[in-house]
């Protein structure tokens, strides 16, 4: 692991690092935010996965965690939102390829090569933080922002043991019938929808994976609402889904006149920490 | 003026907006933040002034502003730090030209026609925003960082009775003798020195100018430190003018490990919105 940058920051260090991603086949950047609490030890880790065209930069820049978690004691991990480099298999388009990873396993040629973010994030990633930094991996919570809110939400699900919490700003809920995500979904997992389900928050619930909490926020008037983030679908699913009654007990906050943007994201970060300090 | 965005954020509304500057000859952006209380009636206005490179997009989604100035009432102006346009003259170097206005009014060919931001930020863009948003315009104070911690004191050195306190991130305290600034006040200004000094916080202190009290936070960490910002020199300066006795009483505070970034602006902003708020 290389370190590219260190920043003193709110009593705690703001760094930026690189590795070489074994199972992405590229160079991986991330940001980490350590409380000065590390400084006494072990710290918990809280994971924010992006959305669409982010890099780990976004969120440092503009998410305004680092005040909170300078306070609560919890380290901030924001891992890139896809493979990279000149020999990563790419598209023009900003719903697929670079900045677009989906957080799938990708089966099909050839993106199959490289874009392997959920191991990336489920596994890879998380011993290398493990190994460099002083975080106590039992003590691990994950939220996001909208292609990242989904990637949360779908992690929390598969790995309900993993997490001691989960939320999400803006989530697309149920990626692989939203506009913004249906064609990347085909494309990284081929034409079988069977596979997809896996990946798919909706899916997920109504195949009968629960998470015991989750809060999410939305802004009503978010321009991507309707068409790709539809968190009412997922509220259904919660309590529609074979885990009925004993599913995922979903906090859905609607909140008026807030956009996608990280003015939105900033607004509510201190509630998020929050709700994943209570509960690491 | 043309609205550009306007975003929901911590209750209140960030917006951007352009106009076109009859002092500066070209179209201006700038960006202001109005709290919630707004709605109810005037609030008062805490000017930001950046730095070298910045335009008022920088503070705006790095500076963490939007919370506590949410909190306190207070609506925060971010102007940009030149004029800009195709026919704007330029210069590659980062530290004269667009980005790097220094907030002076040229006198010199051809930089006197557009490079006037002295004028722009203490009349035009004041009287552009009395007219246009809910502010208290007998409440106004005024900080930045760097080049904009430099126009900040220059401002409230010259203009004590505009406003109602200053302060500043990691200040060029003496731009007519730093490295980073020394070519630029000579193309801005010409060869006599005499011009300089009334855009010089240090030569405006030895010269007698005084202004109640400031406030200057600054990093130990910061690679600019020795070379180009050197507050000691300006403590020095409030002690040892004509003023003396009577001068600015200057808190300087070195902050261990903090370098020039705005992981150090975002730490200090809001010690520096409630220094500001307590005297609005």
């Amino acid at each position: 692991m290389e370190t590219i940058s260190t920043e003193k920051s709110f009593g705690g260090v703001q760094g930026v690092y690189r590795h070489v991603s074994a199972v992405n086949g590229c160079e991986m950047t991330f940001a980490v935010y350590m409380p000065p609490q590390a400084d006494d030890g072990p710290v918990p880790v809280l994971w924010y996965l992006s959305g669409l065209t982010c890099t780990h930069a976004n969120v440092m820049e503009k998410g305004e965690y680092r005040r909170v978690a300078a306070e609560l004691g919890i380290a901030i991990v924001c891992p890139d939102t896809s493979p990279r480099g000149d020999h990563v298999p790419d598209d023009e388009s900003w719903q697929f390829g670079s900045g677009a990873g989906f957080y799938v396993d990708a089966t099909e040629a050839p993106y199959d090569v490289n874009y392997r973010m959920y191991s990336y994030i489920r596994d890879e990633l998380p011993d290398l933080v493990a190994a460099e930094f002083s975080v106590d991996m039992n003590r691990q919570s994950i939220f996001g922002h909208s292609m990242g809110g989904h990637g949360a939400m779908m992690m929390a699900l598969r790995n309900p043991d993993r997490f001691k919490s989960c939320s999400a700003f803006a989530p697309i809920t149920n990626p692989m019938t939203a506009d913004l995500s249906r064609d990347a979904f085909a494309r990284y997992l081929g034409a079988d929808q069977a596979s997809w389900r896996e990946y798919d928050s909706v899916a997920l619930a109504e195949d009968g994976h629960t998470f015991p909490e989750m809060l999410i926020d939305q802004g009503d008037a978010d321009s991507f609402l309707d068409a790709a983030l539809r968190p009412w679908l997922f509220a259904a699913a919660c309590q529609s889904g074979s885990g009925s009654g004993n599913g995922t007990d979903l906090t859905l906050r609607m909140q008026p006149g807030y956009g996608h943007s990280y003015f939105f994201i900033s607004t509510f970060m201190e509630d998020h920490l929050r709700w994943h300090a209570a509960r690491l």
